[in-house]
């Protein structure tokens, strides 16, 4: 099969794109090319509860795209769709450490789980203190347990790197990202699947006339195929599972992210957030504090969408939109002085 | 024809996208729904130059992403690649028009020029201080005088925006737009065709294992078909094209603006991004002074590539960072007062 997509060697997919990313943001990013792992430029101050992510390449700008300030410290990028290794994520643990401690945030899945956490366990037995959470927040599945971490993964990212920022003790980083997992919901939509760089196969089959509801960011099924209904529609079946499960009600204050899967064009983004921002305003009266539109957790070239909605109080608000500068998210101060 | 996209009813996408624009962004655009026309949220002041640009749509975030401060006043957004209409653009042009004049820029289709130059014509029999530049710098096309508007055409609004700022004089800011023309080139191929969302249907076809070289941003045919290289051939043979036009020098200063092409997943943006950078600098002796890498006129869904080149001096250099805040577009001042 041909491979028609604009790479080089297909092994050396990530290599080449961190090596992007580094030539294009230098002043953001360091990359260690030996394991794939990206670092903020500068070293962090020591007194600073050190954030870790990482997981399988292929859902730009995650994860490399929120190393930063205000976001992450580190990530550790595997290959497409595939978990980095224990040994990358230990080294990378090491890289960061300091004595405020490191807390380390993955996506619920299988693999994720069998790599971080022995790295973690590694490091701690060094003395280090260090812990992990394992993001869940994908509602297509029924069992919170077994729910895939996705977009409300970049939020734990910006609250708990805003809040790592502003001095939060080891213990409170713990608590704030669980709150943000608490209070997060997200749910995705494929209209076609992604094609795998390495092979140039599609990771799954859509008749030409459906979509898949639920659909997880590495192309697992969801909760039912269906045909394809106008976006006003589609946003509406998506919210409704999120307002459920989250118990949403008339004037709950809420961000609203909406995004493509990576191969889904700015036209249809910007048309499926209106549908989304209509819906959640003008028909469940939720208020929309602050809103996300792009791309964030995406599937290679997948055409598509995820919605995902934060419930917010006042701590979540003051970190959700204090400053950033990493590769995806920018947000400068909004104080003044003269 | 099944319609897989995220979008209602297909002869509303223009009006529902921009609307969502306006939802996400009401601080910098507001949206005429009568028209499609969008304006920046606060009227201009009388003493700037004002700015037009517009086009068909499906080339986002071009162009109602470049409305606001540094950059347009105003946009006229036509249905999907078709050219806005007389009335459309007569009315944006009466309606941001200043004692300063108004510049009018667009793309050499002759869509536009059909639209775009009655329009100007209307307005200036009336008393309106006027013109317009149709940019052309598709390298693709041998003739200069037949070149299609592309990438240049954004650098154009972001220059002659920040020099309308500046107070640049209306004799001035064409002065500098007809410069960057001068100096700019872009390039494109298409690995797969644009899909239209009135129909359903691609806008060309190409054979598994081809690509076209030379893409124009409407699918329009190109220097050539040819079988998929890797990446960085691929950026050589655009680039060189770039280079020989333009005929840059090793140790010449230039702006590298590598892009996808709308459904171009951002791994292969960065990946081309650092095969082109790479090229320049090791191969050509260039000096990249910035770096613009993600979509910036897009061919709705298309797979695919375009590099552009802008050759500096030191007023451009000083034009292309200044200070913007559009909805694609933000620059903030590096001015320190403390």
């Amino acid at each position: 099969m041909v491979i028609k997509k604009l790479i080089n060697e297909p092994d050396r997919v990530v290599r080449d794109m961190l090596e992007g990313m580094e030539l294009a943001f230098p002043e953001i990013i360091r990359l260690d090319p030996q394991w794939n792992n990206v670092y903020r430029r500068y070293k962090k101050p020591s007194y600073k509860v050190a954030l870790l992510s990482g997981g399988g390449s292929g859902h730009e700008p995650a994860f490399a795209g929120y190393v930063g300030y205000g976001m992450l410290d580190a990530v550790c990028a595997g290959h497409v769709y595939t978990a980095p290794t224990v040994p990358q994520i230990y080294t990378a643990i090491k890289e960061i450490a300091t004595d405020a401690g490191v807390w380390v945030f993955f996506g619920n899945y299988t693999g994720d789980l069998m790599n971080f956490v022995p790295a973690v366990e590694m490091a701690r037995r060094e003395g280090i203190k260090i812990d992990y959470i394992a993001v869940n927040d994908d509602v297509a599945i029924p069992v919170k347990e077994k729910r895939r971490g996705t977009t409300i993964h970049i939020l734990v990212h910006k609250i708990a790197g805003a809040a790592a920022e502003e001095g939060y003790s080891f213990e409170e980083i713990g608590r704030v990202a669980r709150k943000v997992i608490e209070n997060g919901r997200d749910i995705g939509v494929a209209l076609t699947p992604s094609t795998m760089p390495t092979t140039g196969k599609p990771t799954f089959e859509l008749p030409e006339d459906e979509i898949e509801f639920g659909i997880g960011v590495h192309g697992e099924p969801g909760i039912k195929r269906m045909k394809i209904v106008p976006s006003k529609e589609l946003a509406k079946l998506m919210i409704d599972k999120i307002v459920e499960d989250l118990k949403l009600r008339k004037g709950d204050e809420i961000a609203l992210i909406v995004q493509g899967t990576g191969g889904t064009p700015y036209m249809e983004k910007f048309i499926f957030y209106r549908d989304a921002r209509k819906y959640v305003e003008e028909v469940l009266g939720l208020k929309v504090y602050v809103s996300w539109v792009g791309e964030f957790i995406t599937s290679l070239d997948m055409q598509g969408g995820r919605i995902a909605i934060l419930k917010l109080d006042d701590e979540l608000k003051r970190l959700l939109v204090a400053p950033a500068l990493t590769i995806a998210i920018r947000i400068p101060p909004p104080n003044v002085i003269s």
